[in-house]
């Protein structure tokens, strides 16, 4: 059965670029880039993601058999507007999805198809609309939320999130691009309750991968009271 | 030898408690304890941490056993001064550190000894100074980092933390208090590399211990660029 999903590499405290690029600098001298490449070396360095890419080398070790997986396990994707823009000249001709992308944003454009099953449609209806339409093309495979964080922060918020897979990276970037920023919607008496499914450590890695549930009241814990041993 | 350690209690996304309570209400029903009761949760159910507070009941499992290590392992402890203000009445005649305790705060105050091996300290010099007299105190043992959050953060921009493990809980808060915040004192093209070395899980908590490196440079990942297979 289908699950929407999301995988995102972060640093230990939370952050999956450093600062957002505004502008027309050069995105690869910025601060944002040098944190998101900080956060993906893991990836980049994975064998089955250069394989994606036409690169050569890599490692073959259980981090490129995540990478691997989540490919495998995709059979749509749902991408926000800021990353598929960002994106569209370095993945080239044949992008490394292979598989339908739903763009959410505010402008409507023509759909893209690309080499190697890579299509790219641009949503102008919203995240559920994006989700939905990803589902239907999905074939039984997951959907899966490739980023950035605004979105999957869009699509927790919205209750549509299954499955939340991160990948904490052993470094502290003090500032940056946070994935869990203050527009998740809930009420300071309220949280969103998960259960781990999978843990895999890694030197450069640890892979921690959740079921999502829904909000629920947070409740007090009386500490103990009423409970004194005799 | 002497390592300084900190252990915290977070939610997956990365809060040690709800949205600060100032003022005069009743602690116990604002959100910041709500938070706080809920990523502690693991705590107050192990039977080694009830133990220690004269608490009957609890779990004996490798949470249990995770709280008891940390006790053992601390021959001294820092602690801030709302923390240790907080604690003052709860933690009673006999409070469950069974060590010196230093307390980092603005506010001269005479040495507080308590029952079981406790006392506090009241250092007004600084968080090195805290730190130094600690390690002094620890009798080999190591120097635990207490909390809150913000002396966390003033130990590692300090350079002083040795190991961090973050408890990190199954839960998404949204807001609150959170221990990597916007003080580390980090250039936006640097940061602070660890090594992951104990990873231990649990539907309750995922336990996550790093060894703490120095300030690094980020540097570019070219993306594989001139490695194109042939």
């Amino acid at each position: 059965m289908t699950k929407v999903t999301a995988q995102l590499s972060v640093s230990l405290d939370g952050f999956y670029a450093g600062p957002r690029h505004d502008g027309d600098g050069d995105w690869m001298a910025s601060a944002e880039s040098h944190g998101f490449f900080r956060v993906t070396r893991w990836v980049t360095e994975a064998m089955s993601w250069r394989e994606r890419q036409g690169f050569a080398g890599g490692r073959q070790d259980v981090n490129s058999e995540i990478v691997a997986e989540s490919f495998d396990a995709a059979g749509a994707y749902v991408m926000g507007r800021r990353m598929a823009d960002g994106g569209e000249v370095p993945w080239g001709d044949e992008p490394p999805f292979r598989a339908p992308v739903f763009v959410v944003t505010h402008r409507p454009r023509e759909r893209l198809v690309r080499q190697g099953g890579t299509s790219f449609t641009y949503v102008t209806d919203g995240v559920e609309s994006a989700v939905a339409q990803a589902r239907a093309a999905a074939g039984g495979k997951d959907v899966a939320v490739a980023g950035g964080g605004s979105l999957v922060r869009q699509v927790l918020r919205a209750g549509l999130l299954d499955e939340l897979e991160l990948h904490v990276v052993p470094v502290v970037l003090g500032t940056g691009m946070r994935l869990f920023d203050a527009d998740l919607g809930l009420d300071e008496f309220e949280g969103i309750e998960l259960t781990p499914t999978r843990v895999v450590p890694d030197p450069q890695v640890t892979h921690l991968r959740y079921t999502v549930h829904d909000r629920t009241p947070l409740t007090l814990d009386d500490r103990g009271a009423g409970t004194e041993k005799a």
